[in-house]
């Protein structure tokens, strides 16, 4: 089978088997149509991931045509947009069938249960690169920035962090542990969160999903925002199987390693306490935006990542 | 200076300096917003240009930021839509500044030149390999798609064929003579027919542009309208420059080779002959629109590219 036919049987069915609510027309012509909704906006990121670089050498397809679309999307979890569809750009040595059933299947699996359609694509012939952009709509002026900390807003984060970080040490476990088992399941299949980053809308000040780390993500918001913010390492969410696996350790892996694509939030104090249950009960309030600058953990000044890139917060 | 610094340094410019009527949040937050106004739709396509595939290894880095912009947006002009904005995912061995400052360059005088504001990105380390994806407008439904070919359109293209591709037999010359120098500039810079592709929304059935070469291009709208078509090679547009180096090979090169991005379109036969003539001197009619399946040139049957990718049409 010759490459054009192994790519029109592994990714065109990805266009058809999402309804996307505002893609109306997919894949085949020059160009992907895409009609927003009177009164929504349109919301976009790009994402590459270059084969040694964001994932191992010889990874598993299915978990990176999963992967893949789920670090992309977490994206707009964190502007609080619906999902709609993505364009997909594969570089690859060469169309080799059993891998691409596999990155497919896993594509598949993301795009359904992130219901985003496949607009559109190129293939390449080159070193394993995947960049995907991805789509979503939102009510108009409603997106949530970077921007928008306020001295006394909450700083809360979604889950627990440090697990997809600590799960690098464990890639090649033949047969993992229980423990180990879920801090691979964190790096193998993050799920953006976004059904509560468009729960947030409204009730967030400013948003970002944590990719770099938290220390480095939550520096954004501050930097964006102007201000600054104290946390507190004990209340930082830290699962049980991270805990086992790293002692004293994991706190480091969860201010500091990425990958876990947690949503970092400020709310003022207020949206806070009237905020749903549904949505506090997914949320760790872990300290508080202030007006001095500079990020504080426990009374300490803690740099973070200081190396900031306007262009795009991800490497 | 780091990595971020020149990114920041040689790529923000381009996300400042063109006024998107459409564009509300540029780079620097999670997703760049597009507001887009009412009545319209959202016309995107995504391009990836891989080095020593796309374009050769030490291809000057200005060349390339021009280039690379250019082939996107022609997707833009095959479907009629205004260019809007772009994003840009950079994956280079490492942020060397002298060959940054000359890709900024390069793609800034393509940005201006377009009206195309950079929306957003992301900058990885690895093989060189840029993956653009450009966003235009188009009143909604009017977008120009490839399988509008109606039997008794006529067949016309924009332009001269076939000059980029002889390019690749001189880009070594150190001292081209005119002739050459003509089609080295067809390579080096194209211009995407994004007027033109605006001017004949309503007046073109269908519309493609010739990135593979006419015979491939063609084939698409054919494919896509379930139509024939019957072209005549003494009518095809070429070059004097390109008859000169290349004598009688020349159809060949206008036939078949790419990267001239060209426009190819359908045009019913009453709308040609009622079409401005700013629209007309821009065009060459080169044949009909058939019943009959297959493509004939000069009366015979001239296959052209069989191996069609729904997926994607560009190689």
């Amino acid at each position: 089978m010759g490459e054009f036919e192994l790519i029109q049987r592994y990714f065109l069915p990805l266009a058809g088997q999402q309804k996307s609510r505002s893609l109306i027309l997919g894949p085949g012509d020059d160009c992907a149509i895409q009609r927003i909704p009177a009164g929504r906006d349109l919301v976009f990121s790009v994402d590459t991931l270059v084969e040694g670089v964001h994932f191992p050498r010889n990874y598993r397809p299915d978990y990176l045509g999963w992967r893949a679309l789920a670090v992309a999307a977490s994206d707009l979890a964190a502007m609080g947009a619906d999902a709609e569809c993505f364009t997909l750009a594969v570089t690859m040595p060469e169309a080799d069938e059993q891998w691409l059933a596999g990155f497919a299947r896993g594509l598949s699996r993301a795009s359904k249960a992130f219901g985003m359609a496949l607009a559109g694509g190129d293939t390449t012939s080159g070193p394993l690169t995947l960049t995907l952009q991805v789509h979503g709509t939102v009510e108009q002026g409603t997106a949530i920035r970077r921007s928008g900390a306020r001295s006394g807003d909450l700083v809360a984060v979604s889950g627990t962090l440090g697990d997809a970080g600590a799960a690098l040490d464990y890639l090649n476990e033949a047969s993992p542990s229980p423990h180990v088992a879920a801090v691979l399941d964190r790096y193998h299949s993050p799920r953006p969160r976004l059904a509560l980053g468009s729960a947030v809308r409204g009730i967030a000040s400013a948003a970002v999903d944590i990719s770099d780390g938290l220390l480095a993500d939550l520096g954004h918001i501050l930097e964006a925002s102007e201000v600054g913010a104290r946390i507190d390492s004990a209340r930082l969410p830290v699962s049980m199987p991270l805990k086992r696996l790293k002692g004293d350790a994991a706190l480091d892996f969860a201010l500091r390693s990425g990958d876990d694509y947690e949503l970092c939030l400020t709310i003022p104090a207020e949206r806070w306490k009237n905020a749903p249950d549904e949505i506090r009960k997914q949320l760790s309030v872990i300290g508080t935006v202030e007006s001095r600058p500079g990020l504080f953990l426990d009374g300490k000044p803690c740099g973070g990542d200081t190396g900031f890139d306007h262009f795009r917060s991800r490497r």
